[in-house]
């Protein structure tokens, strides 16, 4: 038996090529689950086969900055001359139906979120060193060594933001990484601060 | 990777009939665990067949109060003339080794035990309802109506201590509740007050 039934709104965040978007992948692969992705909204233009409300909503530039103007963003960044941001009434309507709503961002935009979403679990996705990192940065093949060292630089200042989250896990072996953020989830609903209410109201029936 | 080595103190603790035995005994038959249930001391004489070290640790009576005056117990109680009580060094010995300590005790107990451990996980066992529990203490068949009434009624006082644990559990099936358990002991091994002691000098190596 639940006794939260609201959905929970999970940020999993970490330093550019720590591998979230395959811990994301592994996490959305495994059985009996209730998980959504949030679907971003930007001003860029689709790209051929992308279907507005599933991979983006693409609204204007007027629009977006409209929303901005009405706190409508979760958290938003500008990105090489387009917007992107995480529209707050679609991960509400998600948290309610009892969705898990799963956003996948960059350690900046988590913090914003933190802000605006105190009830939220954000989880930071460690490299299992520094080398590990810099392996994978490497390994990718499509960025230059003065890319690779400036990201470097960048998680080094994104590790010292770590103690910001609630939980820490190391991505060794990207199944581990996935099963713990699922227990991760079943616990969060077991807390008793989102337990309480629901279970008082319980024992009030006869 | 696991960033936290030292092993959680788990309490399990609820009204009496609400079945925190039988998770408990769930638990333990799970797989891939390191969980080790903690040995209460007793100053009641062994019963044929106990051994003292595995069912109890069996102490006199002076040596017990000695532990008493000296701090020594995480939490202890007097039930018909003999003293029982959970030794300190004991569960410490066994965390350090890394086992998670599964203490399933009474409400009472689990509060006294609160207030010497900060950093142990306190799990409340809920039923799904008070008909529910009811009719589990009337089943078991060996309370008489009376009796049945008072734990009902202690129980009630109980149910409303249930915000000052970390978690609440309702053990509507008890795999369920066991599971649970579990994501809940996965999930405090990565919250960040318990890694990120580590986490920040494995980034020191190079």
């Amino acid at each position: 038996m639940k006794l939260n039934d609201r959905g929970l709104l999970v940020v999993i965040s970490g330093p550019s090529g720590v591998g979230k978007g395959t811990v994301r992948k592994a996490l959305f692969s495994m059985n009996n689950h209730d998980l959504v992705y949030s679907v971003s909204m930007t001003t860029r233009k689709p790209r051929e086969g992308e279907v507005d409300g599933k991979d983006y909503y693409f609204v204007s530039k007027e629009e977006f900055l409209q929303r901005i103007e009405g706190k409508q963003f979760l958290e938003y960044a500008e990105f090489v001359g387009n917007y992107y941001g995480t529209p707050l009434d679609k991960v509400e309507e998600q948290l309610d139906q009892g969705h898990e709503v799963v956003l996948e961002i960059e350690v900046e935009g988590a913090l914003q979120v933190r802000e605006k979403a105190k009830d939220a679990v954000f989880i930071f996705i460690a490299p299992p060193s520094k080398k590990a990192l810099y392996d994978r940065l490497k390994k990718r093949g499509t960025e230059s060594d003065e890319v690779i060292l400036s990201r470097m630089q960048k998680a080094d200042r994104e590790f010292m933001l770590a103690h910001k989250y609630d939980y820490i896990v190391v991505n060794d072996d990207v199944n581990n990484a996935a099963d713990r953020i699922m227990a991760i989830i079943r616990a969060e609903h077991a807390k008793t601060e989102r337990t309480i209410h629901t279970y008082m109201k319980l024992l009030k029936e006869v």
